[in-house]
């Protein structure tokens, strides 16, 4: 038998457990006070709905799964690949949350502020830092256009982190129609525009040149990118220098109010600024896009944004949307790796009893249980051995039931 | 779009997942509290470990998983449908566990108490109360054969029951061996044991002549079934016949020795009996069997058993062990239809905002968090139409920022 789980998924150790539920828990209590809740659906969705989905390259990620019986053996028979699934694994919780809404939105009050956290799983390459099975944490407000949404998503999940004691981040937000507005009027043209997204998106990273370089390589018109790259020395890009900018100065304004009003709630606890060359990879989005940067550890830690029209396009119905998912993995190795404390865990004793004397270890656990999270065990060969192995596992101490007259201390 | 969930799966609603939610919280922590502790596996498991695995009739109910790219390719031009798939969906928590315990038992004390609450996956032909993505809820202890083992797992699954409210159950208990012992004792062939068991477990509902029919039907030797008959007359067996019936004592006086621990330690709480006609499905178990039945809702919430060859078979060395598993889809559907009321909820409120007012309705909606789940909404066109979903969706109360200077509690 294979003794390691398959290539980009994870045992978890007891003391990883402990920490993930932890995490879990915390966030969940956060979204809960601010009157979210949490929604299921099954990590198994019908394979046509998935596909049909505005995935974008995560379609190619998929996990199918196979028919079975006379199906499979029709399937086989038709010669055609795609025949032969008729599941599949969902790749993320947007495309469940969006079913989900359209089946069930008669029993539930709109707008709907709903939570989501579980399993996710995608076909990736195994290589570090990618998994094939991972957890998304999110929060959604479907059936609303106010951007009163915006607001509480960010003050929500930024409450969420200061829980679990991340608090060295900051918040970057876009509204993808400046950038489109800004990009049409240097000349590109509307079916270019995603692609010089991306290419914009790496701004950062590579300077004007080099984004002017791959435009150049992937053979936009000269003048835009000329245009592209005088409008580039105007930088940096304030919400002010943006309303000369743009001719549309809605979103603009719109994103003024989302960071006055986060300020004004959340006082000066992190900072929220925007950030014209923020794309995030979703196709879907439409509006405003953001993302929590921690300033302590590299990168994003969480994302989301507006995305108006997904839902309407499966469910024949406009819904209005935004969403907050928490890089729930990320989070998990930072804390891990920084050595995190779970602050008031319960320590844990162990409880040595004689074989043939179940009920005293019995009657001591118990009484020791006011207190501590106890475990049992009968008297081991090796004692000084076994006290060891409990160290190592994060025991904090121990009674010899018979011998004790107090919780012996591990150290 | 397919707006209903997979076939045997289920979307939940939040009053479901928060009673679901309260459930495995509660289960966790009395496990957590006896020293027991949680580990996780993935949901996906590689094919060739499902499929060795000695998981009996499960083994045809696997979803299995496509292989992708280049490996799909070749599988297909093998024209070999068993190449097709490389991973497949866990059908139960005892693979993945056995896997686990060889991978990570030396970090890990022995033996090893631990919990596993997870969802598992059956390509079920979808029925009423079957579902294809259910959760378990799984204590074990691995690495010790003391009796002392089976006693424990007894008393803290009650106890996990009794925290969850469910106090109405009696627990059956029954050594396999013994039942062997017996049938081989009436003339029936080793190889034919598994197959007697099988209809034995029946007499409950068809008696002794139901019994005989079936066994005749069977073709089984006509010595055998009559000289089974004429024990079948000794009933009901008490351990002290089985004494006198069995030629091997010794599983005899660890059921007494089980038995008479449980109730020394737990008083008289609940029942515990032993029950001949209790075989239990799986296959691997080896000795001690046991079931809690609810006396107040018909049939079994929980089961689990000895099965000390399992793991030897796997890892090439040999590992005591023993499990007892919750029924927990059982448990969900039997509180959430008896109208169970989660203790000590904390009650939902609305706050009721003016859009341009963001800011007020935060103030106020965070000044009544100290005391309730608090969600804000703009206000909403239709008032009246808008609090009447409020309170069908279980909310306790609202507040209109400006007008209310009290909650006003919804009836």
């Amino acid at each position: 038998m294979k003794i390691s789980s398959v290539k980009g998924t994870n045992d978890y150790l007891p003391s990883e457990v402990e920490l993930r539920d932890y995490l879990q828990s915390t966030i969940l209590k956060v979204y809960e006070k601010n009157g979210f809740r949490r929604i299921m659906t099954p990590a198994i969705e019908d394979i046509e709905n998935l596909d049909k989905s505005d995935g974008g390259d995560n379609l190619n990620l998929i996990f199918k799964i196979l028919k079975r019986g006379e199906k499979l053996e029709k399937a086989l028979e038709s010669g055609n690949e795609k025949e032969l699934s008729d599941l599949g694994l969902r790749y993320d919780l947007t495309l469940p949350l969006t079913r989900y809404y359209a089946g069930n939105k008669d029993k539930l009050p709109s707008p709907m502020k709903c939570i989501q956290i579980d399993k996710v799983y995608r076909a990736e390459r195994p290589q570090k830092g990618r998994l094939r099975e991972f957890v998304q944490c999110d929060i959604d407000i479907l059936g609303s256009d106010s951007a009163n949404c915006e607001v509480e998503l960010i003050c929500v999940t930024a409450q969420a982190l200061q829980a679990i004691s991340l608090k060295d981040f900051k918040i970057k937000i876009n509204d993808r129609r400046l950038l489109k507005g800004m990009l049409l009027k240097c000349g590109f043209e509307a079916d270019q525009l995603d692609s010089v997204c991306i290419s914009f998106d790496k701004l950062d990273k590579i300077g004007p040149e080099g984004v002017s370089e791959e435009l150049t390589e992937k053979e936009f018109s000269k003048e835009a990118i000329e245009s592209l790259m005088k409008v580039l020395e105007q930088r940096p890009f304030t919400l002010d220098k943006m309303s000369e900018l743009c001719e549309d100065t809605a979103p603009v304004e719109n994103l003024k109010y989302i960071i006055n009003t986060v300020k004004a709630v959340t006082g000066d606890s992190f900072e929220v600024e925007f950030d014209l060359s923020l794309v995030r990879g979703q196709g879907y989005y439409t509006g405003t896009v953001f993302e929590v940067e921690s300033t302590k550890f590299r990168g994003a830690i969480s994302g989301g944004g507006r995305y108006d029209n997904l839902i309407g396009k499966f469910i024949g119905q406009s819904v209005p949307a935004v969403g907050f998912s928490i890089g729930f993995e990320r989070i998990f190795s930072i804390l891990s790796e920084s050595g995190f404390e779970i602050p008031e865990k319960a320590k844990k004793v162990a409880v040595l009893y004689n074989k043939e004397d179940y009920a005293s270890g019995a009657a001591k656990a118990n009484e020791l249980r006011a207190e501590y999270d106890v475990c049992s065990f009968e008297m081991p060969k090796k004692t000084s051995k076994f006290l060891n192995k409990l160290q190592e596992c994060g025991y904090y101490g121990f009674w010899i039931v018979g011998q004790s007259e107090e919780v012996n201390v591990l150290s």
